[in-house]
């Protein structure tokens, strides 16, 4: 007869979210919706770490009796690896069992917020194979990467106002759109709402104003990932972006997991980045093996349950450590809750690709779904973004999903 | 014999910083450094309006005895106009005389600070002059404006992090730059650094998510506004900004001005905005009287004390009430303390241009200051914007500086 499992702290062997993962969040509870406090999730609970810090006495309840991360997160690199391992032992040694068990709420009793206060949220381009795809898309006849991609990783800022927790509805913008032959833009709901399947990087601890921080100082400023599906109105955007960028195309809204996992989770998932064409400069050079800073997450998009894509982050040119270095290295300064994400996922096979646009080659080949042909969202679509990483010993180390579902236009 | 000015509270006839402006600040003394306070100008000193509540018995005291604006930005336009009402009675009855005096600080005694907690930071581009100007330099041999200029106010977010008070030291930043003709970018200190002379505008009640905010609704949202320095590495920029928009070329430092005032002090300065060249979508249509949202502000900006351009802001194809209403149109939620610029003001007259990029063609002609020539900003230059509105009965409404010296890069 199978053990029955007595307690959420008997975990199956090899859930992704054991206690070599442990992942921050912020969750209520139904009999105090308004009562912010920090967890982690273990299995299908999460457990309050402010009430477990100050039942077993932890020198950190002050920094974990909070309504956010941002405390932790600013409290720097030792602090994270000081609190990680006090919060495994808590949830590892048996003879902390009987504090630590009530503490534990069912993640279906719980209602997650976002975990932490953003600063500001940037966004970069750094799959060589999207920005490939998109630049045959819209630019048929030119070179597919612009002449800088290959120099520097671009990015620019994105709206960190609407940066919503995960399972929150996303209303679909309107906005004007024209097409070429349209003799003037017309205005209305967008008919080419998008995904991007990305991870996001969140800072810690800060920098100074005029301070560039070195591709070395990555692991000192950014504490951790999760999963981000930055929404993209392909129409609004076609028409605006040019001279400036992107702006109301992405600024309506952009959804992360509720769970930030932190970096000391993703040792074993470290891994080389592909091998750059050409040298690039010092502040970027990442040929020194400790510089390295890929990491091996495999990420799943479901649209309605349905996997439309796998998109490896591994594939991705450049690094979160060199985007961190490319965002500071004029000077400008870090602040705590600051989000970056690392450009839309996608590998070179076509189920790698992480966007609808690629997908579909804008709208030409539609996807095939139970419920019918997909080239861009419909509404009441739900999109859920999913992932794992290796972890220690050949465990799976589980990103919290990111999901959201499309509402009708205001 | 002219009276002598026994007390601040008697200020010159035509003191743009007199009873019918009022802008809002932060400011700390010397012998209280930690402890920001919440004040208004008047003339050359500041009013403790925390103080002042106290001392009269305000219902207002809890709003103002603040360290920052943010909690009466989000008390709404109601909120606001009783405020101002009060403030006016302060400064202005013979009876509070008394109470009031003790209460002013000389501007020279303090040290002032950014007013308020930026939430999200947008940029404009706004005035035809300066985009017309920016494309004849950039693109020669196409039309300067892109296909969307008159269709949408363009719009892009910036740093809010790097958002700094007037009187802050900007590190001239490095980055990549990389002429057409060279092989390969370089890395160094930028030697394009540049100016942009714009107004702020200083969002107060925030909106909901999925709820655009009509033109309409413009005053109901925004709480005033201020003069804003978006320091630009013109190098930096043009390199990096395809396809993605400007990045670290802009994001380094934004400088605005100690002094917010309100929309309220400005009515008289309220004007039609130029011509439009055909019909714009309803939600951008401001051809009702009523909708008509430009500013006559006349801005200086000088180098070292030496006046070079005089850009005027009624000359603004877009209105702040537009870029409002472009901003939100998609859904986009607004915050307390979102903070957007016009984007240069620029005139039509080469003396009205509000970057160096322009008013010296993109370094083809130096300007001619007494320290030497000009393209672009040396270390040890200080930069200083001023300006000054039409007020109530034929006086002027003066907008705080926005002032910053360059400093060799780190």
């Amino acid at each position: 007869m199978a053990p029955t499992q007595q307690s959420p702290l008997d975990l199956a062997e090899g859930d992704p979210f054991g206690p070599h993962n442990l992942p921050y969040g912020v969750f209520a509870t139904a009999d105090e919706p308004e009562r912010r406090r920090l967890g982690v999730r273990l299995g299908d609970h999460v457990l309050d770490v402010g009430a477990a810090a100050e039942a077993l006495g932890s020198p950190y309840a002050t920094l974990l009796a909070r309504p956010n991360l941002n405390p932790l997160l600013a409290a720097g690199r030792t602090a994270w690896h000081d609190v990680r391992r006090a919060l495994t032992a808590w949830v590892t040694i048996p003879s902390h069992r009987s504090s630590i068990e009530p503490l534990l709420h069912p993640l279906g009793d719980v209602t997650l917020h976002l975990p932490y206060e953003v600063a500001d949220y940037v966004d970069f381009y750094a799959s060589e194979h999207h920005a490939t795809n998109v630049g045959r898309i819209f630019r048929p006849d030119g070179d597919a990467l612009t002449p800088n991609w290959k120099h520097l990783p671009i990015g620019y800022h994105g709206r960190s106002g609407t940066i919503v927790v995960s399972g929150t509805d996303v209303v679909r913008p309107s906005g004007q759109r024209k097409a070429p032959a349209d003799p003037a833009p017309v205005f209305g709901p967008s008919v080419k709402l998008d995904i991007e399947a990305e991870v996001g990087f969140v800072v810690g601890k800060p920098s100074g104003l005029g301070t560039p921080v070195a591709l070395s100082d990555f692991p000192e400023h950014v504490f951790g990932l999760s999963l981000l599906n930055d929404w993209s109105a392909r129409d609004i955007q076609a028409w605006e972006y040019v001279p400036l960028g992107p702006f109301l195309g992405k600024s309506f809204a952009t959804s992360v997991s509720a769970w930030v996992t932190p970096l000391e989770a993703l040792e074993a998932a470290r891994t080389d980045p592909p091998v750059r064409d050409f040298a690039l400069l010092p502040y970027l050079d990442d040929s020194a093996e400790e510089d390295k800073g890929g990491y091996d997450i495999r990420i799943t998009v479901a649209v309605n349950g349905h996997v439309i894509a796998e998109p490896p982050f591994a594939t991705m040119y450049w690094t979160a450590a060199q985007q961190l270095a490319q965002m500071t290295v004029n000077g400008a300064s870090l602040r705590t809750g600051d989000l970056y994400g690392s450009g839309t996922v996608s590998g070179p096979e076509v189920h790698q690709r992480g966007s609808l646009l690629e997908l579909t080659w804008n709208g030409r080949d539609p996807l095939e779904l139970p419920e019918g042909k997909r080239t861009f969202l419909e509404d009441g679509d739900v999109v859920t973004m999913t992932a794992w990483a290796p972890g220690p010993d050949g465990t799976r180390v589980g990103l919290g999903e990111v999901s959201g579902r499309i509402v009708s236009a205001a």
